[in-house]
C-alpha cells in the first residue's frame, strides 16, 4: 500500500458514507428552490433596505454597486468586479408641483420624466391643451402649442404579457418631444401605468435632435382622470395649469457594471450570461424593477453552480439601464470579442414565469424541447415567439447569439413600475421562488450543454471536457 | 253643478289617469335608488373635481361650503344657509422630508400630523428610538427621549367594523404627546392605516396641557417597515433620521356649517337630522372621507322628501370635523334649544351598509323592529349595539336624543382614510347606491314617524297633523 493510498483510505474511513448524502440532481435543486430559496429574497431585501433608490450615475448607484459586489463575494462568486463607465446623467431635483388654477383650483400630483427640463424658478402657468392619444398630438398643426402645456392621455390596460406598454408607452417615450416640437412650453402625461394610487410613473423620455427639452411630468392616474373631468366641466373655459419642477442634466458622471462568475469546468467554452440591472429610478427602492431580477439570477447561478458546471455562469448587474441602457452598451463595447454562449435576463418584476421562449426553437429544436420539458412541472408553457432578450443583453444581440426569455406574469407589473410604490412588500415570495426554480433548471441545462446552443452543433473550439 | 265643481271636473278630464302614475311608495323609491341613484355620485364627483382638498379653516374649505350650498339650492333644498364660526387653524406647510442618514442612507415618505410643530429650517437630525407599541413608549422613563426622535409602530389590521382604529389609533392620537413629554425633539409613527402604498395617513394629534408641540409625522407603511428592517440590520449602531417639515398654527380663521332642509308638513315637530362633514385633509380630494357621506345623506333626503314628509329633514354638512369637531360643537352650541327628533351620520366611506343599530332598541322596540325589517332586503342585519352617532352629531348627544347608526363595511376604509389616495376612483357606485337605498328607507320611515322616536310615546307638542 503506497503512502498516498493509505492517506486516501484514512480519509475515506474518516468520512462515513452516511455523512455524505448523494449530491442533489439539478431537478432536486430546482425543486428545493421552489420550496425554500432564501437567496433571491435576501438579496432584494438587503438592497432595498441598505441602499434603497439608486438613480443611474449618482452616489446612490455607486453604493449599490459596492453593496452588490460585496454580496456576490460573500456568496462565493469568483472574478467579482465593478467595470466603470462614464454617462450623461440627469437628476430629478427636489421640486415637483402642479396646480390647476382655473376654472377650478386644485393641486395635482406630478413627478418629472427622465430628461425633463426644469421650469423657471417659481414655475410656469399656461393653458392646457388636451390630447386623448399621442396620435391626436401628432395630428396637431405645427406651432399650435406655442405658449401652451400639452396633456396626453391614453387607455393602457393590464396585460399578462405586458404588451400594453407598447400600446401606451409612446405617450411617454415620444409625446413630450412631439409637444416640444409644436411649441409647447411644458407637457404632462397620464402616467403610463395601470394602478390608481397617487404615485406617478416616471421613466425616460427624449427630445428629437434640434428640439430643446421642455419640462415634462407624469400625473398619477387619479390626478389625470381628475384633470379630464375638469375639462369636461370647463364648458369651454381655458384650463390653466401651474407647473414647477427643477430636474437637470449634470453632465458626465461615473456609473458601472457589476460582474461575477461561477467558474465552469471548461473555461475556454463561451459562458452563459445572466443579466439584470442594479440601478432604479430615484423615487423607489426598486424592488420589482429590478432588485428582484438581480436576486433571481444570482440565486439561480448559485443553485446551478452547486456542482461545477461545464460552462462558466456569469452574472451581469448592469448599471444605468433606466436612463438609456448605458451599462448594456458599455458591456457590449468592452467585451464584444468574448463570445457568449447564451443570454437570459430577469427584468419584469417578481411574479410567476408562465412561458419559455428561445431564439433557437428552429435551429436547435432538441435543446428547445429539452428545456421546455424540464420547466413544464413549474407551470411554464413552451412559447413560439422568438426570444429577443432583455435590455441589458446588447452584447448577445450584437454577437447575434443565443437568447432565452423566461416570460413573467406582468399583470400587476405596471401598477408598480417606475412608481414610489415599487417597494419590498410587493414581492410575493412564493412567486419569487418559482422564478428561481425555473431559472435554476434552465441555467443548469444551458451551463452543461456541450454543443453550440444556437445550432446544436458540437462546439468546434471545445477541448475535451475536463472532468472534475 | 256649481262652477267650482265644473272646473274640477274639467281639470280631471284634462289630466287623464294614464298620465299621472301613482306616486312611488317609499319602498319603490329606495329600490330605484339602489338601481340608479345619480345624486350621491354626482355630488361627490362635483365636489372632488371642482373643489378638491378642503382643509378646515382655509379658503379651500370656504369654496367647498359655497359649492355645496349652491348644489343644495339647485337640488331644491330650502333654508339653505352657511353658518360661520371661528376656529384655531393649523396648516400643513409645503415641506415634508425624512431621510435616514445612518447606518444606511435612504429617503422615507412622510407627511405631518395635524397640530404638528415645524422643525427649524433645514431640519433636525437625531437618533431614532424604536417603540413597537404606544404602551412601550408609555413605559419609557421620563427624560429618556431627550434630544431623540421617537418612532412608534403598531399592528393594525383591516376589520369590517373598523374597530382596529381603536386598537392602533392611540399611536397617532396620544403617541406624539407622550414622546414630547419624555423629551423627544420629534416623532414619526407608522401610519395608522392598512394599505401598502407610499401615501402616509395623516390625521390629528394633540399635545397635553403644558407640553409644547414637537414635529410629528406619519411614515407610509412601506417606509415604516423599511425603517424597522434597518433597525434589525443596524446591529446596535444608532439609526439617525433627518426630519424637515414646516406646518404651523395660523390662529383663528373662519369655518362654517352648511345646512339645508326638506320642509315637513308639520314644522313644529322636531326634525330628522342627517349629518356628514364637508372638510377634508389637505392631501386628498376627500372622496371617501367624507364627500361620499355628504352625497349619501343629500340623495337620501331628496328621495325621502319626494312626497312631503311629516317631519322636516335637515342636512348638516359640518365644517372642520377633521381637526377637532369644530363644526359639530358650533352647531350644538347655536341650536341646543331646538330639539332634534333623531340624528344619523354618514362618515365611513362609500362601501356597503351591513348593520343597523339604534339607541332605542329597548325604549321603542316597535320602531326599531320596523326599521330593521324594512332594510333587511338590502342585506342589512339588525345589530344589538347601542348607536352612538357620528362625530358631527354632538347636538343630539348633548340633547340625549335618538340616534341611528347605519354601519358601513370598513374593510378597506383604512386603506384610504386620510391619505392622498382618497380619490373618486375608489368609490364603487354599486355599493354607494346601496347606501342611498338604505338611507332612503330609514329616513323615510323616521321622517313620517308621529311618535317620539326615542320612546314611541305620542309627541306631546305635536298639533294635529297637517294633511297636504
Amino acid at each position: 500500500m503506497t503512502k498516498t493510498l493509505a492517506v486516501l483510505l484514512a480519509l475515506s474511513l474518516a468520512v462515513p458514507a452516511a455523512a455524505t448524502p448523494p449530491p442533489l440532481t439539478l431537478e432536486q435543486r430546482a425543486d428545493e428552490a421552489l420550496a425554500k430559496d432564501e437567496n433571491a429574497f435576501g438579496f432584494v431585501e438587503g438592497l432595498t433596505t441598505e441602499v434603497g433608490p439608486r438613480q443611474a450615475g449618482t452616489e446612490a448607484e455607486a453604493r449599490a454597486r459596492e453593496w452588490a459586489a460585496a454580496w456576490l463575494r460573500m456568496a462565493g462568486f469568483k472574478n467579482v468586479a465593478i467595470e466603470p463607465f462614464m454617462m450623461a446623467t440627469w437628476v430629478p431635483g427636489d421640486i415637483a408641483r402642479a396646480r390647476v388654477t382655473a376654472p377650478f383650483a386644485q393641486d395635482l400630483v406630478v413627478l418629472p420624466l427622465g430628461n425633463s427640463a426644469a421650469t423657471p424658478a417659481g414655475g410656469i402657468e399656461a393653458e392646457v391643451v388636451f390630447f386623448r392619444t399621442v396620435d391626436d398630438l401628432r395630428a396637431a398643426p405645427a406651432g399650435s402649442l406655442k405658449g401652451r402645456i400639452a396633456y396626453i392621455s391614453h387607455q393602457m390596460r393590464p396585460a399578462q404579457d405586458g404588451s400594453h406598454y407598447g400600446f401606451a408607452g409612446p405617450v411617454r417615450w415620444v409625446g413630450p418631444g412631439l409637444a416640444a416640437s409644436k411649441g409647447a412650453v411644458g407637457v404632462v402625461i397620464k402616467s403610463v401605468g395601470t394602478d390608481h394610487h397617487r404615485n406617478p410613473h416616471t421613466g425616460g423620455t427624449s427630445f428629437p435632435e434640434g428640439v430643446a427639452a421642455i419640462p415634462a411630468g407624469a400625473l398619477s392616474l387619479p390626478d389625470a382622470e381628475n384633470l379630464e373631468r375638469m375639462f369636461a366641466r370647463a364648458m369651454g373655459r381655458p384650463v390653466m395649469l401651474k407647473l414647477e419642477m427643477n430636474p437637470r442634466q449634470i453632465g458626465q458622471t461615473e456609473s458601472g457594471n457589476v460582474v461575477g462568475e461561477i467558474a465552469g469546468r471548461n473555461p475556454s467554452l463561451p459562458p452563459v450570461l445572466l443579466a439584470c440591472h442594479i440601478d432604479s429610478w430615484w423615487n423607489a427602492p426598486g424592488a420589482f424593477d429590478d432588485g428582484a431580477g438581480c436576486g433571481i439570477i444570482i440565486a439561480a447561478a448559485l443553485n446551478a453552480g452547486q456542482h461545477q458546471p461545464l460552462r462558466t455562469i456569469r452574472v451581469l448587474l448592469a448599471g444605468a439601464e433606466e436612463t438609456g441602457l448605458w451599462g448594456s452598451k458599455a458591456y457590449s463595447t468592452a467585451h464584444i470579442n468574448e463570445p457568449i454562449a447564451v443570454g437570459l435576463e430577469s427584468d419584469f418584476g417578481a411574479d410567476r414565469i408562465w412561458r419559455f421562449d428561445s431564439n433557437f426553437r428552429e435551429s436547435n429544436p432538441a435543446l428547445h424541447k429539452r428545456i421546455a420539458a424540464a420547466v413544464a412541472r413549474f407551470g411554464v408553457s413552451a412559447g413560439t415567439d422568438v426570444a429577443t432578450g432583455g435590455a441589458d443583453l446588447n452584447i448577445v444581440r450584437d454577437q447575434k447569439g443565443a437568447l432565452v426569455d423566461l416570460q413573467q406574469d406582468g399583470t400587476r407589473y405596471f401598477d408598480l413600475h417606475h412608481t414610489p410604490d415599487d417597494t419590498l412588500d410587493k414581492i410575493d415570495i412564493v412567486q419569487l421562488r418559482q422564478n428561481v426554480a425555473v431559472w435554476t433548471q434552465v441555467v443548469g441545462i444551458l451551463a452543461n450543454e456541450d454543443t453550440a446552443i444556437l445550432t446544436g452543433t458540437p462546439v468546434p473550439a471545445a477541448p475535451a471536457i475536463m472532468q472534475k
